[in-house]
């Protein structure tokens, strides 16, 4: 099926044996490195670096090239959609992403247009494209987008917020504004993340980073079912491609969330392996869930705390080894080689 | 046992049956009101309304005489307790509580004191004190305190985080110097609790505002044992009071959490009280769990959100409706007000 040298990624996704956990890190091109800040500095910005294909290929190869990951990931930010619906995303140092124009009324939600990836978003396509062709059929290029809700909360806030009043209240006072709104995004992603696959993705993975922030009630109504909607179009249009989702902050709803047509599940460490084995059943594979901050301390207790994730892998063939969540800024490096080698059981 | 008139909330954390489900929000007395504002003026600082107990009082009956909420809670900050270990905490307007020495070390740790409560929290101990007599008898008086880890990771972080890489890389690496700190607050704060209901509080809440942010084993080995500690010492102390405590994003963990020899389990909005219920069994109260977020939209909104949340207490007799965390600066008035009015049944 697939001409991939190493391609435990994707056997495990698809409930095969594997010699070991395959694992990549969420982030794994980022402000840790010093080889991508040398290349970042050459952008000129983040957005820069993600809009010149050469640039986004050269950061997105280097923690394949200094740990030997199994998987590389698409370097970009999940925030190039609302940008190419017209909201104006710009970064300031040490603020976070942000929109020039943000969304709250439904009158601008029914103007929203749907981007066309090839068109709006070709730079992405473009790097998907380069990135491929430069991993040679190594290891498999992960692609992704951020979830319909995430996406929405980004463009109601206009930024990156920590109460999320302004998404949440537009979602509880005028649902169905806000339902048109899921609505577009996920077709917006599907048509972004099947134009990934066309350009050489062999597994998507969808980041509903704020997921968790919704109650249940809220997610159950809104935020799942438009990433139902991305992900049984996308299994429509490329049966034989692997989606992983990964809600922050939602081992609590995981019974629900294996319903998907997904392959992969995301966890954060607020639920162990083992716990969210026993909610999701035997039919998806796991990606987790070593807590980042772990990776401040030292090699020693980064392998301790490593094998004590893979021994809650009582199903050999359903486990890919992933953080929590994207590895932080200033981690150590060499606790990263740590990571690595515990994995590799050396 | 009492002479409280309205003791619909002591009712139910005893399992007895009320009419209602009692009401009180966390951080009722806060920047939402005008009064508060104007009280706070007066003060010149937070600290300074803390530390002056007829402020204090007067700004804890702010919210019963405008709302007729069913309990008091304290006005001050779980923060005392390690400005009282000599840490030295201030305020800047927009950046939260910091401290002046943050802890990072086992030599640093080892000679904290644990504090006197009438000696060193005296003005905490004066406002009980003031405000109990105040209500006369109307209504319970509740007092509070973080938990020791929560109390432990601003400790050492020395200001709000979000990441806890500070806090939580200490107690990956040096799990002992933790374990020494968290045993230090565990007695600092049965101490203090201890203190407050000798002082006249009918109630005590323990604030796990940060239990949540730890990997699932490391809240089973220090954040969980270390309240366990609190409260057994507080009922050996005080059996006839009743404890609640929150860890907030605590929903995975309820079955444990149920364990504690507590009378109240506060949730937030991320479980459903259903499913908190089921998690729980019947033997204790559950408080919460209403989305601070829903205060920014209308009336009608509000009261719609509220019954859903009391149609799902299926035992009449074991819920105290709150919000899932505290009120948020900037809640409209008549939010609230339409809030109370759909408990009362208005």
């Amino acid at each position: 099926m697939t001409n991939i040298q190493n391609d435990r990624l994707l056997k495990v996704l698809k409930g095969e044996t594997v010699d070991r956990a395959p694992v990549w890190l969420m982030r794994q091109a980022g402000r840790y490195l010093p080889e991508y800040l040398a290349t970042r500095e050459k952008a000129g910005s983040f957005m820069g670096l993600c809009q010149t294909p050469e640039l986004a290929c050269e950061v997105t190869l280097q923690p394949i090239e200094r740990f030997g990951f199994d998987a590389a990931i698409l370097f970009s930010d999940i925030l190039t959609i609302p940008d190419a619906m017209g909201l104006g995303l710009y970064f300031t140092e040490g603020e976070g992403p942000q929109f020039q124009r943000p969304i709250r009324t439904l009158d601008a939600i029914q103007q929203l247009p749907i981007p066309d990836p090839e068109q709006d978003l070709r730079y992405v396509m473009d790097a998907v494209r380069l990135i491929k062709k430069s991993l040679g059929n190594k290891i498999p290029l992960i692609g992704f987008a951020g979830s319909p809700w995430t996406l929405a909360s980004y463009m109601i806030e206009g930024k990156s917020s920590r109460d999320f009043i302004n998404s949440k209240a537009l979602l509880y006072a005028q649902p169905e504004a806000v339902q048109l709104l899921l609505d577009k995004l996920s077709e917006a992603v599907s048509l972004y993340l099947r134009a990934q696959i066309t350009a050489g993705a062999d597994v998507v993975m969808i980041f509903d980073s704020w997921g968790g922030v919704l109650p249940e009630d809220a997610f159950l109504r809104f935020g799942l079912p438009s990433i139902q909607k991305v992900v049984d179009d996308v299994k429509k249009h490329a049966p034989h491609i692997p989606i992983i989702s990964f809600t922050k902050g939602g081992g609590l709803w995981l019974n629900k969330i294996k319903e998907l047509a997904i392959d992969g599940i995301g966890i954060d460490w607020t639920i162990s392996l083992a716990q969210a084995r026993e909610a999701v059943g035997n039919t998806k594979c796991l990606q987790g869930n070593l807590d980042p901050t772990i990776l401040f301390t030292n090699p020693r207790v980064v392998q301790e705390e490593v094998k004590k994730i893979l021994q809650q892998n009582t199903l050999q063939t359903s486990h890919i080894f992933n953080l929590g969540h994207g590895i932080l800024p200033r981690t150590p490096i060499e606790n990263v080689e740590a990571l690595v080698a515990a994995i590799r059981g050396e």
